[in-house]
């Protein structure tokens, strides 16, 4: 149950609510209508092969179109443009052949990292990410480095944040997303107050790093391996992520919560 | 040589300085950059996996910031966005790990047939279609008919211009060109008044024709597979185009020539 696209589709039902009253409350639908010339583009990074990014993306077209209705734009209802983002090396061959024929948008895709810039300027209004940023870009060099403060030795995750990659991918969407537009964040997370390797999936690496530790003891592998092997993830806490949101000062938060989708499951922040 | 990715290089070749001339002369960038709030958006249609559409859109966007740069608009150079469509079937998974590097623009995958709507109104300034538009979507049913007048016995391919597909064709790339747009189709076609079976293609596909019934003779395959088998090709005349554009009344024909980019090669118009 507790795979990534388990949790994404866990993750998409309990927000589908906060989304859809995010988009009924906070979208500026008039000024994106004045600057997008009648398309309103979307963007789902790090959206896998399917099918739980079609739900996504149906869920928030549905939702701006009820926006429209209701603000009494409906003759002006906008085309949707969904950009299908993931790494060069996903799968996007049968993400396209998986398209719902009925689809409400035009399907694009788009490869490369969300962590460099992926879109030119102001051209998103909705950007959507679901449990994808809290894989990094890389394992910081740091933790390979014996003589480093925070040389990771015996454990295989990381104990503090590496703010890089949050603050790069931030940086990167506010160029791309247009003023009033709307970026959703759905990440396992962890509580405020407590420390990354005392939540649940910080215990879990804890155990599995002692693992490999008892393994290197049995000449099995050595230690150096397990001292340079490093999941590249992080489950930031809702603190971390308002610092690093404020840090930018290009987005406002207009809704965070931590919902628990489905057991077993680390906390949720949105 | 003459295989379609050998044909599609030759044409960019040979329309390179004709592409040129044509952004240099008659794309309205002012009208454009006040319509697109600095993105420059372009479609190749019928991409395939590269590397031919790649170098195509470098020499699209070299001339389009040649433009800029002439009009004295460089400090308002626009961004670029290239979107590669092909068929959902294309390879895109090595069309996205092939991308250059150092390109000049965020690229794009939109799978879907060109002869129906890809791309919402008005959000494109440039579409470009290589060695493409002669494919068919269907091969029409009146050619399968014994009772149609066109019943296409024992010939493998088209006598007469299949118009629906270039008429579809426009009809969508009408609505998705921005106004001031260009729309540049390079395709093998057949010189005015002569017929296509008379063409050196039409030659070869009545020679193949006939091949086709020497073996239903000799008993190796049935003449009625013969019969319902068709080439979902054409080439078109420079006429014949010039008469679907004119019907079409939203595209204004800037430049059409017909070049001669390899031995052995039909036609080409642009």
């Amino acid at each position: 149950m507790n795979d990534i696209p388990s949790m994404q589709r866990a993750g998409a039902n309990a927000v589908k609510a906060i989304i859809d009253d995010v988009i009924a409350e906070k979208l500026d639908v008039e000024k994106i209508f004045s600057g997008s010339k009648g398309t309103f583009r979307i963007a789902d990074l790090g959206c896998s092969v399917g099918p739980n990014t079609f739900i996504a993306m149906q869920n928030i077209t549905d939702a701006v179109q009820q926006k429209y209705q209701s603000q009494g734009l409906a003759f002006e209802m906008p085309e949707f443009q969904v950009f299908f983002n993931d790494h060069a090396s996903n799968d996007f061959n049968t993400l396209f052949v998986s398209l719902p024929p009925e689809r409400s948008y035009f399907a694009t895709g788009v490869p490369g990292s969300f962590h460099g810039r992926l879109f030119p300027n102001f051209s998103l209004d909705f950007v959507y990410s679901s449990y994808a940023l809290q894989c990094l870009s890389k394992v910081s060099e740091e933790l390979l480095n014996k003589n480093s403060a925070v040389w990771n030795k015996g454990r295989v995750h990381y104990a503090s944040a590496p703010d890089e990659d949050i603050t790069a991918f931030l940086d990167c969407r506010a160029k791309e997303l247009m003023v009033g537009g709307l970026l959703v964040l759905i990440m396992p997370g962890v509580p405020n107050g407590i420390p990354h390797a005392s939540a649940l999936t910080g215990a879990i690496f804890d155990f599995l790093g002692q693992c490999l530790m008892g393994m290197a003891k049995e000449g099995l592998i050595s230690e150096a391996q397990v001292d340079t092997f490093n999941l590249p993830v992080y489950f930031a806490s809702p603190k971390e992520m308002t610092q690093l949101v404020e840090r930018n000062e290009c987005f406002s938060i207009e809704r965070m919560e931590i919902t628990l989708p489905c057991a077993g499951a680390d906390d949720l922040i949105v």
